[in-house]
């Protein structure tokens, strides 16, 4: 890696916790320039504008939170396991540092930023259709129950996780994750995964 | 009212959207100051502080939330059918100027203005203790299952509603609402209420 693209990693990796800590606005290139030990002048070289730097910083904190979240799935050789095991993940990890990225940016932006808002808009339609391929699978394989709407069932998911994670957080406790978790692997195992197919096995 | 009030209380009622809308950092008194048409001092002789202010503001976008909200459920005879029609008015009322009151401060304070986070904790904390008390009624008179755990089940419709509110703004779409409302009332039906009263009644 080039030195210049080098210096351009770290000063992500520094920006991407301080960006989803205080939003885009509160973030100032100040706290970014003392966190990287670089003058401003010296940011300004790397990304032309404020905005340039925190949509980098966006893609950096969701990568990061995703692939820890959706990697490794194929552990599960079903697909409602594979599902029940996201989920998982979802909740036991340590989220990437300041909380979930597309839930910030999302409420940080609803006012705000329109090229960061279409950022968590476009994680939230990658995530759906992460879930719904999964679903879609199931359906075809015969391991989730053909009647199930595969979009509603990764939004519904998706939603709890994302209040939970909020409501956990505001309470400084584990349970509000743990009770979604309960409650999705009870739906998953009583109205989502296929009877038949558990019959034939 | 005296006049002072009168004055006060419409600094607040202009207020309270900017501060939803911005958050408590990036909302200026410049801002509010626009918005009533007074002088920065004119506001600081109502409220000793910014905080102060933001603090009074929440009150208002919280409580005007709730009492839409919470208000009127006495038409639903039933403890689940006041379940059904409070989430049927969360899905349904314009939410408060800049969305839900309590999710935008939870998120825009997590690392940020403590006194606003403990006001975002509160109002969590009642609205838990709000569907409690419905639960704990309906399993007192038998309209709900005994063995429903009603802080859990309060928990769990408050994340879902949060966090499909959240994926419907960024969406730009009521799915994630609707998707919500209907899980949580084939849930209430089938996992809530009390079977045994049905066959009685």
């Amino acid at each position: 890696m080039l030195k210049g693209e080098k210096t351009r990693q770290r000063i992500i990796a520094k920006a991407a916790p301080l960006f989803n800590r205080k939003g885009f606005e509160s973030c100032s290139m100040q706290a970014i320039s003392a966190a990287t030990g670089l003058e401003k002048g010296s940011l300004y070289s790397h990304f032309e504008t404020k905005e340039e730097l925190a949509v980098a910083a966006f893609d950096y904190a969701w990568s990061a939170s995703c692939s820890a979240r959706t990697g490794n799935l194929e552990e599960a050789a079903n697909s409602v396991d594979k599902l029940k095991l996201h989920i998982d993940k979802c909740v036991s990890l340590p989220p990437f540092a300041g909380g979930c990225p597309m839930l910030n940016t999302a409420i940080d932006t609803d006012d705000g930023n329109v090229v960061l808002r279409r950022r968590a808009q476009n994680a939230l339609h990658g995530w759906v259709s992460f879930l719904t391929q999964i679903i879609e699978e199931g359906k075809s394989k015969g391991e989730i129950r053909a009647s199930v709407d595969a979009e509603a069932l990764s939004t519904l998911i998706i939603s709890l996780i994302e209040g939970a994670f909020m409501t956990s957080k505001l309470q400084k406790s584990k349970q509000p994750m743990l009770i979604a978790q309960q409650h999705l692997n009870a739906h998953l195992e009583s109205q989502v995964r296929c009877n038949e197919n558990q019959v034939r096995a």
